[in-house]
């Protein structure tokens, strides 16, 4: 079974907006076995949207189609739907309804561009849309199915995960299949591969590793593709053996799976042991603090932070001697040591986190070129540390280290608490 | 003139990576006056893209091809493309000698798969590649242009404005084009409008503006297309005479133009009155110490910050006072004002921002909902206040604080600096 997914945007072709809706449909559709074989991007314009959708009916056995929907977009999919199917138009009370008692909830009245909304070309299906006023449409055409739905990324994602997607399973009775994702950082693609290589060998033609790079971690998706008949419960646990065989050679390179990024997972592990962290960040300049407080709920083991860049706020607010930044420089594992400890003591908490380094894209010395960044992880008793040497991108090295910061927390709490 | 853009990658069809290489492309084609009609991705498949190349070349003036090239994606696009204009290929000594010499340099010897790469489709013009080992190829075919590209963004984006942009401007000299961008903030797009809707009823065809809205921003995009003949000077003056208009009527609602981001206004800003400057941050968690420290050089007017998440640190950092707290919730104006002058005081410095609200999803009470966020901004003589009242999005609540917070403090500058 093969997808084309259409995105209709003029927005979209002149580069104002990224088109992500379509990456999150590929993702969805291929979680499901479904395989996508083109992602198109066409204009506003009727005739261009008739022959792309012709087109693509005559290619695919199934036809996404975001946009191009509402009020202020003329309706044009509709039109161009009516077109290629060949059929007329008709008004459709429900939708007039809907759209009615929608406004009216807002204390608006509807008015003609909504009674214009609400024609539908003959032969839809229509998607109830709970999200917004717009329904999905779908349309059984010879041997494919056409399926029209709003641009709005939440409508979208709605109609798929609640409508689409489960009729396409059905409709399609695809091969069934399980993923699941297991995140690592601290260790580079290759170096993983190596480590899991007997696993990987062994694996039958039904259990799939991929790995997903990202910038100091990866993850792998371990999914198994079952034959018809076989139940999710016996691919789960296919996937499930595989993880567990993975979990014994990786250890503690592994921090969580499916959605648990590191800011949760360092979350969890601060919160089991009833600690309390802090920072205390230089180059990095909040963006640790930031990414923490990402997770709802933080407040229950972070208590906040330093951003010391200046040395001034180094020595006031953290103790760092004025001895240590003139012998070893703001950039030096002294420096980030007694950062860890200042904050420790002034903050009075359990643990704390420091950085210090040259972001660049200038600053480099020759013996701390640009990309030279210290981090320090420790408790009262004990610090930890680590030189990164990085590129030359700002915005990347402080990204890199946030994310090597948050690890080695996590890291620094299961082996001291 | 119109263009297609097609993108090569099994990655982008199963979504695990955002596509950003087309919306890029089109952006700047559009602003030399070409229009993209079609984005297209296809499989890494030779016959899918031999398919889709073939189509687009019947269609459109000029197909832009990027991805598939190099030694791990097996060169599928030159053999596709090879098969769509039906010619051999040829063994390249030029493109051999500088892949050799690429891997020399870092001390690694060719091999086998760096010998294949350097086979190219008969016909091809080469396309100098600084970034990288595959160069970019042109053809002329029939009455079109095919150009293909490496994916990797930097070496593709060095070849579109080195090479392929200047070569189709020269090739089809297009309408000449001027654009300009406008930056404001902390006023809606419909509100904008009405402020200059007496310059835009009475611009010419050939100039247009352009909103671009972006969560507490707008960009304003003034747009002149000339006649052939006319010459950019002529364009530059009639965009320039209406930003002039624009800027008597929205005044400092403009922060700045082009790439000049908040975060670089500010520091401007700050430099120019030579103010040192520190955040202290509840809800918001660095976020807005980050943003500001994402500019190179901001050490020479931001000193740091307190990221005073809980109310210990709010006292023990900031000196807010218990009785403030317990009288009017961490939450308030009170609080956010004692954290400027306290921030001021303790950090020494000329200006402070603060800011305290319940970020979301949970925490809200009747009185002070979720999305309920204090912004405060001062020096050692006054403070100016702000309270928000925002969505239930926690992402967005403190993406949102970060950019008032930044343009308040911008204001602030303005009117009592």
């Amino acid at each position: 079974m093969n997808v084309h997914i259409i995105t209709i945007g003029d927005e979209i072709l002149i580069g104002q907006i990224v088109d992500t809706n379509s990456a999150w449909m590929g993702q969805q559709l291929n979680l499901c076995g479904f395989q996508v074989t083109t992602i198109k991007t066409v204009s506003d314009q009727c005739d261009d949207i008739v022959k792309n959708i012709s087109q693509s009916l005559q290619e695919a056995d199934v036809v996404l189609v975001t946009g191009g929907l509402g009020a202020t977009k003329d309706d044009v999919t509709k039109k161009a739907i009516a077109e290629c199917l060949g059929v007329g138009m008709y008004f459709d009370e429900k939708v007039y309804e809907n759209i009615t008692s929608f406004f009216k909830r807002f204390g608006r009245e509807p008015n003609e561009a909504h009674h214009q909304q609400s024609y539908m070309p003959e032969s839809v299906q229509l998607l109830d849309n709970k999200m917004g006023t717009a329904p999905g449409m779908w349309f059984n055409h010879q041997k494919s199915i056409l399926i029209s739905m709003p641009g709005v990324p939440y409508e979208m994602k709605h109609l798929m995960s609640e409508k689409v997607l489960p009729a396409l399973k059905t409709k399609f009775g695809t091969r069934p299949i399980f993923h699941k994702t297991i995140r690592t950082a601290g260790h580079g693609e290759t170096n993983l591969a190596l480590k899991i290589e007997d696993i990987e060998s062994s694996l039958p033609d039904s259990v799939k590793i991929a790995y997903l790079p990202n910038l100091g971690e990866v993850r792998l998706r371990v999914s198994a593709y079952g034959e018809k008949g076989e139940n999710e419960t016996q691919l789960q646990q296919k996937v499930e053996d595989v993880s567990e065989k993975i979990k014994e050679k990786l250890g503690d390179a592994i921090y969580g799976y499916e959605h648990e990024n590191l800011s949760i997972a360092l979350g969890n592990l601060l919160d089991e042991h009833n600690l309390k962290l802090v920072t205390a960040e230089s180059c990095t300049g909040g963006n640790i603090a930031a990414r923490i407080v990402q997770t709802p709920g933080s407040s229950s083991y972070f208590q906040g932070g330093i951003v010391a860049y200046s040395n001034d706020l180094k020595m006031r607010q953290l103790d760092v001697c004025e001895e240590t930044l003139f012998k070893h420089g703001a950039v030096s594992e002294a420096t980030v040591e007694e950062m860890v400890q200042g904050a420790i003591k002034h903050l009075n908490v359990d643990i704390a986190i420091a950085v210090s380094g040259i972001a660049g894209p200038g600053g480099g010395t020759p013996d701390k070129p640009v990309g030279t960044i210290w981090v320090a992880v420790g408790n009262s008793k004990k610090t930890k540390t680590l030189r990164l040497q990085l590129g030359k991108d700002r915005l990347k090295n402080i990204e890199y280290t946030t994310k090597t910061a948050l690890n080695m927390a996590r890291l620094f709490i299961l082996k001291n608490a």
